[in-house]
């Protein structure tokens, strides 16, 4: 089961804090910048860096789709080079384009972003809930089909985020209780050996109320946690998305780390600087995260 | 503006209805499959065909962006031809992609889909609501200043559409009612000379009692309705789609025309028939549309 590869590279590198690969080309470093006119190329040269730069350190990246579909065809391969980089280096990628649709097109998109011989060919994508669980099934029988995983947008870090996830369901649940419930039930198909399931959830750390009920309404799954760091989330709000074996989330960072260097005294970094400061950031990230996760986490696994 | 472009669209055709491009390489007809074995090729020819079918029937067509992801880079680029096809055949280009995100990322999909010198460059695109407000904010600052439409999900042709768009935010608002209020906002900085503003919202077919609320939530906007033929909706439900003046609303149909060739005698037609048939499913579409507009609308202004 994918779920298990991912447990597996936690447990290796002790570390459940993933890095996104959001290239925005003005914030990236002169020295990629400068490298050449042609913006998708210098955004593979750096997302190579930054997978080196971290590659013992994570799990797995989280390429953001967005950032890439803005160079259209050429930045789509841009994406597959940036996947099958990762995957070379031993890491897990999880495809965040949060995809939805129905029927047909739902199972194209599921295709698309999973199969093994699709064209993106990541391990997990997100899935955005919006159109309910006929849509979401396209996604779930591809992900069983190939071995992959998803995370299912629950609850997001975004401050308008509960405009939608706290409206209230017919039986009195707010939407991302509902959406809870759904999630669980899917993932029953995929627990792999360590009792964890490949369909998972997005779950914002900015709520850590609403993580710690969630939690209880998914035990067996992997939330993904982002808004680590720029979005305000912080290592002990972060420790309510986890079960007291220290699993169950993967945090995520991305702006905190890869724009992180625009704070140092040196804002025009060479490559080599500028990969020691992802290094160093994404370990203190870990750090941060595992110290809270020590403290609140009895049975720690790692 | 560029709902008064689509506007004109509708009055020039005497047509609210326009052709969903949704290529399943299964479903297309024999003479196209063996044409190449390059899928992608193959599909472009074969959306060329449709379009040259279609274009002095309908005011636009909708690409449905998952078709053409399965083929990867590949398929990006053939979605651009097709736009441009599209284009230079003087139709309006309704992205499909239900795209979604925050902050950022929200506006990086909103510039592929939307920017004149982006990779997509659609007329309109669909867009999904789930995150809240601020997920939608950049890609209404887009279309604004892109001079482009948006469609935003608000109630979708799919059964489970209920599960979220019928849950009740904290005022006690259906969450379709609460995001009709939200678009019907947004829409009034984008009001065309026609009184009808670019950026509208997706409501299906299949549920006429809401659509006839939503409609008198949102009387400035236009409906992207999908649904109409195989998704179950029929001409008289979609009159309750529209206003009093028969404008407002925009009737998709994707497998109805594209794939109705499977119904006939001859399942392995010629190109020029196959063209023949999808011109012909195009006119009947327009044709029991416009009854039904004839009957339910006292104002009709085309």
């Amino acid at each position: 089961m994918m779920i298990d590869r991912l447990i597996e590279q936690i447990r290796l590198k002790k570390n459940p804090c993933i890095v996104g690969i959001d290239p925005e080309w003005r914030k990236l470093p002169e020295c990629y910048r400068s490298h050449t006119s042609d913006e998708a190329q210098g955004i593979l040269l750096w997302a190579q860096d930054v997978i080196d730069a971290v590659a013992d350190i994570v799990p797995a990246i989280k390429p953001q789709m967005a950032f890439f579909e803005v160079y259209g065809p050429q930045g789509l391969m841009v994406h597959q080079q940036v996947v099958r980089y990762a995957h070379w280096k031993g890491l897990l990628v999880i495809d965040d384009s949060k995809r939805n649709d129905i029927s047909n097109t739902a199972k194209a998109y599921a295709y698309a972003h999973l199969a093994g011989d699709g064209p993106v060919n990541a391990d997990f994508m997100t899935v955005n809930p919006f159109l309910g669980s006929d849509s979401l099934e396209p996604f779930i029988e591809e992900a069983r089909q190939q071995d992959k995983g998803l995370f299912i947008l629950v609850k997001t870090s975004n401050p308008s985020s509960v405009e939608i996830s706290e409206a209230k369901t017919a039986d009195g649940q707010a939407v991302c209780q509902w959406l809870a419930g759904k999630v669980q039930h899917y993932g029953k198909d995929c627990i792999g050996e360590y009792g964890y399931s490949s369909i998972g959830a997005v779950v914002g750390a900015t709520y850590p109320q609403e993580a710690r009920e969630l939690r209880q309404l998914m035990k067996e799954q992997f939330f993904l946690v982002p808004g680590f760091g720029a979005q305000g989330g912080d290592a002990a709000h972060i420790a309510a998305c986890f079960n007291d074996d220290g699993l169950g989330a993967l945090v995520s960072s991305s702006r905190g780390i890869l724009y992180h260097y625009q704070q140092n005294a040196d804002p025009q970094p060479s490559r080599a600087a500028y990969q020691e400061d992802v290094r160093r950031q994404a370990r203190l990230m870990r750090t941060q995260v595992y110290h809270a996760l020590c403290e609140a986490c009895p049975k720690l696994a790692y």
